[in-house]
């Protein structure tokens, strides 16, 4: 975890603080990240008192002008470029409202950098810390809020699991190494793919379905979640079907396991990934299913690669994204 | 509009005014009557000044475990047999924890309706009004609370605005009636079929992708946000990738119009269906957006049917739901 961010989010704390407890936090991006906001909103609804929290895609979140945005309100936004246009001016409107603006670029002298009270930069290179990931640091701003207003005692124990992350992550991605290939070539010539999640990792698997396999693959696909599957979903499930299916911790992880069963007992093709099987060992029981949604990102990032290098597609390809006007 | 639903509504917000003012809203249901939710946190949250409003799947909710939720909550659920375990169970955890729970169902006598504080009944024969279909029921309660504690203004148009919906919808099925047939007999040979939609509409292409194309019709599918499809989605555009747009009325029309501009240049199979066209004469301007769901939603109904018969695939069929234990 870079100290820079440490240090901006205790100084965004700070200027927060002065203005009192909030009321609601909204958090506010486009696709994947969009995508990384739903593990912070999870985490707020689970321990939170007192704070409403809620993800919007940016152009929703200006739409739906909610009398309740203004002075209590923290609006946490984040684009890897620093210029998506919807969410800079999600960021000039919270501000214009009132509300304390955090961003999150790659991109330090970008407009969206500019439109907020607080900036938090963060490295979107290969080489970044999965503890430095977008949803990571989003985590961190959520729990550090926690902390301040509401006297929540996990923030230690995140901040102490987040420097495990690296590890966990390498051992993980060690375990899967194998996988990840044969996986690649069984699915190289799949046109529709299904992802399942639920609680804190529903984020990621909206991020696998919309932006690797349909952006980056031209693969159909939802991110259905696990506990809705059964009410409509379902049906669609046959032996060629194939689903990927991410398994959490904590108590939505019944709903997981019940999805598993059921599409693996009539889909041959279903790729199960477990978060029991990561190495959690010295982190706090009561913070791990916060942080099951950064080992399974980078984690899946390798099964796309695998997938795309099987296909022939480069995950660099577009038709129409950065191409032209629309 | 029934008088029954009318007097059991105002019996509710009657016994939820002794309790004073509530902080949060929950809407609680799985599958088709969970879409059915999402129009009334899109009005609450464009209208309240105080009260939180959020859509759960029912197990979800009960693994969110929210210690916002309590005595100043209030939990709507539905469930048309009113014995889906998940939401039954979701009124009991409610109601334990303090909150009051009103509940929607089609049968009086069922688990759900002994389970809540106030059961609303609604008809969901094919006879049903579509100012009683339970979305609309749910908006009533939704304006009903912005009335008793906000003073908000815009019930009664509401209630005029839902007075007129059979009229309204009756002459936008008219409208519809040989575009329906023509667009059955194009698409009759679809693997594959998206829906878009925004802001009050969401919750219509959410069922529209999960219950009537998943579910009804084994045709792999995905409610697309209208705002997202450019941050990921759009990609899986292409001449022969069909769509089906629902374009609404209010601040999120601009979304939708976007989708559409680009998803009819690049694909020759969307299909278009504007709110614009519905005829809201009469109807005041500030609630027009939030009635379009309950056109939308018989309209498609119509699409539904005619793809079905189109194709020999009946709606009714089913290869899992109720037909073995899951």
């Amino acid at each position: 975890m870079t100290s820079t961010i440490e240090a901006a989010i205790q100084s965004a704390l700070a200027a927060i603080g002065t203005r009192g407890k909030p009321n609601n936090m909204y958090f506010v991006a486009c696709g994947g990240s969009f995508s990384q906001m739903h593990a912070a909103k999870y985490a707020l609804e689970r321990e939170s008192k007192s704070i409403a929290a809620d993800t919007y895609s940016s152009a929703e979140f200006i739409a739906r002008n909610s009398p309740r945005l203004g002075k209590s309100s923290v609006v946490v936004l984040c684009s890897k470029s620093g210029d998506t246009p919807e969410t800079v001016a999600a960021a000039r409107f919270a501000k214009e409202r009132g509300a304390y603006t955090i961003g999150l670029t790659a991109k330090g002298d970008s407009p969206l950098a500019q439109a907020v009270d607080t900036r938090l930069d963060y490295d979107a290179t290969p080489d970044a810390s999965s503890a430095d990931i977008p949803s990571a640091i989003v985590l961190r701003v959520a729990f550090g809020v926690l902390a301040k207003f509401e006297a929540n005692a996990k923030y230690d124990a995140v901040i102490a699991g987040l420097a495990k992350l690296p590890a966990i992550l390498a051992t993980a991605q060690a375990q899967h190494r194998e996988a990840t290939l044969a996986w690649a070539q069984e699915r190289k010539r799949e046109t529709v793919m299904y992802t399942m999640a639920s609680g804190s990792n529903y984020g990621v698997a909206y991020l696998w379905a919309c932006c690797i396999l349909q952006e980056m693959q031209w693969i159909h696909s939802q991110a259905i979640h696990s506990g809705e599957y059964f009410h409509g979903p379902f049906e669609i499930t046959d032996f060629d079907v194939p689903f990927v299916l991410l398994k959490g911790l904590g108590d939505c992880r019944n709903m997981d396991q019940r999805a598993l069963d059921f599409a693996g007992k009539y889909s041959n093709k279903v790729l199960e990934i477990d978060a029991n099987g990561f190495d959690f060992e010295g982190v706090d029981e009561g913070v791990r299913e916060y942080l099951t949604p950064f080992v399974f990102l980078p984690l899946l990032r390798a099964y796309a690669v695998a997938l795309s290098e099987a296909r022939g597609h480069p995950l660099t390809v577009r038709r129409y994204m950065w191409k032209m006007e629309y």
